[in-house]
């Protein structure tokens, strides 16, 4: 079975948006073994997204839109594919009662201009949107399949996930599958990672590993073409045991994990509570174990102490050693974590002292140049790093690293 | 003058990469007054490529390919070209040049496979690439122009900016300039600004103005085409001067500025200092505080204050007000405001407490509530909100509603 995308907007044909739509739809195809061929990206105009339906149609099975059914009177995809359908619109009850139930929780009426929104064509399978008010549909033309899909990546994923890939995976069985899985890695760099995968990497199809470099993290994915997902999973599998047998406790995690969540797992489980003093990274850590649904379970208290009354005043950091190593040290990143691991009764404390950057600098301290330091459970550690970047990734990468510390010492 | 692009590979329809080259030409063209129409996207496949080809000389003045110039088997846009223009390939000699000197620097000899990349179509003009082996060319087809560059976007880019873009201003005399500016607010929604800009939507070329929701903001970009850049920004002048009347303070920016930028911007210039209690935020308002350089000098302190017992002992909640109103109430927010605030001996307090879901509900107390209070420089204000989205997307809305309200009662 072919598939194709079509993605809609001005701001994609203008470069100020990058299109993740079209590779989340293309990935995900993949991921059920459904070709795809094209992928067409145009603006906002009915004329042309007529055009390129109309190729779509006669090259493939089913056509994906992405874009153009928000309520303002750039939004012209329901109006054209009910043009070209033939289905006219007709008000719809259940959108038009997820609009009012949609505004009402803001405490509005719906909008004049959203009411547009609840009318679907005739005949069209409507998709329901949860998270915005765009609802997605499913029609036909030419007996091809045509899905509209909302543009904003969050509301599209969850549909495209939940509802789009069941109907399409039951609509057509798949004669191949293609399966990935990923390998997520942080305390090594990409080419002291590349040196130890490297003869995997030259792997040919139907079994591919892939690198991925990102910011404190490198990913290795593995990817398999076979007829059945068992067959697929099974290559995965055997690649995958050496990658681990290889780069054994760097991996933190597979496929969607995040190092907060993995951290977050051996918090929960081994029952330790955390409080964590953070300078430099200004909240960052406490953010992201914040992100994690439970987190109050492991999380007491972070504490964001820029100043140095507040080191001394709330954490109890000494003046002497401010006045003798400097804020920016071993000695105080360790004081700020028993500081803050006593404060709030915690098994075990953070303490994060670095120099953002770019202003900051003192003598013999660089930018990026952080302590972070980890107290309590038997554990008394202190890393010294340098960073490089601005002043966000300096930041983001002290977290990854205090995050990995955390998951490797709890 | 129209142009077009291509671009070619099996990993982009596999959903492996994002099209960063696409955006990337596409922001260029607009600089420069290019219009756009199509992005299509295919894999490496030489009649794909040639029927993508045929429709878009049809279309388009100049087509611009990226990718397939590599040296392995899948790299096909050489011979494609060479074979739909009829320019057979010959060795070029300076190509040629340019790979040993490539190689030898890693001491070592062209590669077998690599001497592909010496073979040319005939009567094509030759780009060098001074980062990778594969150069870029650029030929015609049917009296349109065909430009072809590696795929590599750290390759592709400068060489698109340094030799491709003079070249199209050269060839299509630049006679016109596209100026656009980026018109940012919060707190409205979308369907609220369309409603009081509606006829500016609505607007023709050359001048236009497009709106576009992200979570918790709402951008307008107002662009606009004319023969010379001041005639443009005096069009932008114009349309900016009506939005600026109708939004006034909900408009917190302009392009690249952020809305933490914003707040941080007034905290200086008032040189009020600032400290921050978080809940259900856990440490983002603190985090995206701390993004701006120099935030030490208005940011003193911020707390993340999970469990009631941080919220009592810590701030001085009183056990009280958590009882009768519940940690998640507009007591318990103003308290942690002014608890904060006298703690750190700042200016303004903030207090935020909220239920971020998806656990943690209460009896009337639905996942998306969230307080937040601010306390100080004379004012005493409180908000009820109601949030809608994931866990992060209710923390990220908070946390836009908590720096909006530092910027305008600061």
């Amino acid at each position: 079975m072919k598939a194709e995308i079509i993605s809609l907007g001005t701001e994609l044909l203008l470069g100020s948006i990058l299109n993740t739509n079209a590779r989340f739809v293309s990935q995900k195809l993949a991921e059920i073994g459904v070709d795809l061929y094209y992928q067409t990206t145009i603006g906002d105009n009915p004329s042309r997204l007529i055009e390129s339906i109309k190729k779509a149609v006669v090259r493939s099975d089913v056509v994906i839109i992405t874009g153009g059914l928000g309520p303002t009177v750039d939004d012209i995809t329901i109006e054209t594919i009910s043009r070209l359908t033939g289905g006219r619109l007709i008000l719809d009850e259940k959108v038009l009662k997820d609009l009012e139930d949609y505004f009402r929780l803001k405490g509005l009426k719906v909008p004049r201009e959203s009411l547009r929104q609840a009318y679907m064509p005739k005949g069209a399978a409507i998709i329901r949107n949860t998270i915005g008010t765009a609802p997605g549909i499913i029609t036909e033309y030419k007996g091809k399949i045509i899905i509209c899909l909302p543009g904003p990546p969050r509301e599209m994923e969850p549909i495209f996930e939940n509802k789009i890939m069941p109907y399409i995976k039951k609509k057509f069985k798949g004669t191949w599958v293609i399966v990935s899985r990923t390998i997520k890695t942080t305390g090594l760099a990409e080419s002291q990672i590349d040196k130890k995968v490297r003869d995997l990497l030259k792997l040919r199809p139907p079994t591919t590993v892939g690198i991925y470099a990102k910011l404190g993290e490198v990913d290795l994915t593995i990817m398999a073409k076979d007829e059945n997902v068992k067959k697929a999973a099974d290559a995965i599998e055997k690649i995958e045991k050496k990658i681990r047998q290889r780069l054994k406790r760097h991996i933190f995690g597979y496929d969607y994990d995040t190092l907060e969540g993995s951290a977050a797992n051996i918090l929960t489980k081994k029952k330790i509570r955390l409080a964590i003093a953070e300078s430099c990274t200004g909240g960052l850590v406490a953010n992201r174990l914040t992100d994690i649904s439970g987190s109050s379970r492991y999380f007491l208290m972070g504490i964001v102490a820029y100043s140095n009354d507040i080191k001394t005043n709330i954490l109890g950091v000494s003046k002497e050693s401010i006045k003798r190593y400097g804020a920016v040290s071993e000695n105080v990143a360790l004081e700020m974590a028993n500081g803050i691991r006593f404060l709030a009764c915690a098994d075990i404390g953070i303490g994060i002292t670095g120099i953002a950057g770019p202003t900051g600098v003192t003598k013999g301290k660089p930018v990026g140049l952080v302590y972070i330091a980890l107290t309590g459970c038997g554990k008394n550690i202190v890393k010294e790093l340098r960073f490089k970047g601005s002043r966000q990734e300096i930041k983001f990468q002290a977290s990854q690293t205090a995050l990995d510390m955390l998951r490797l010492n709890s």
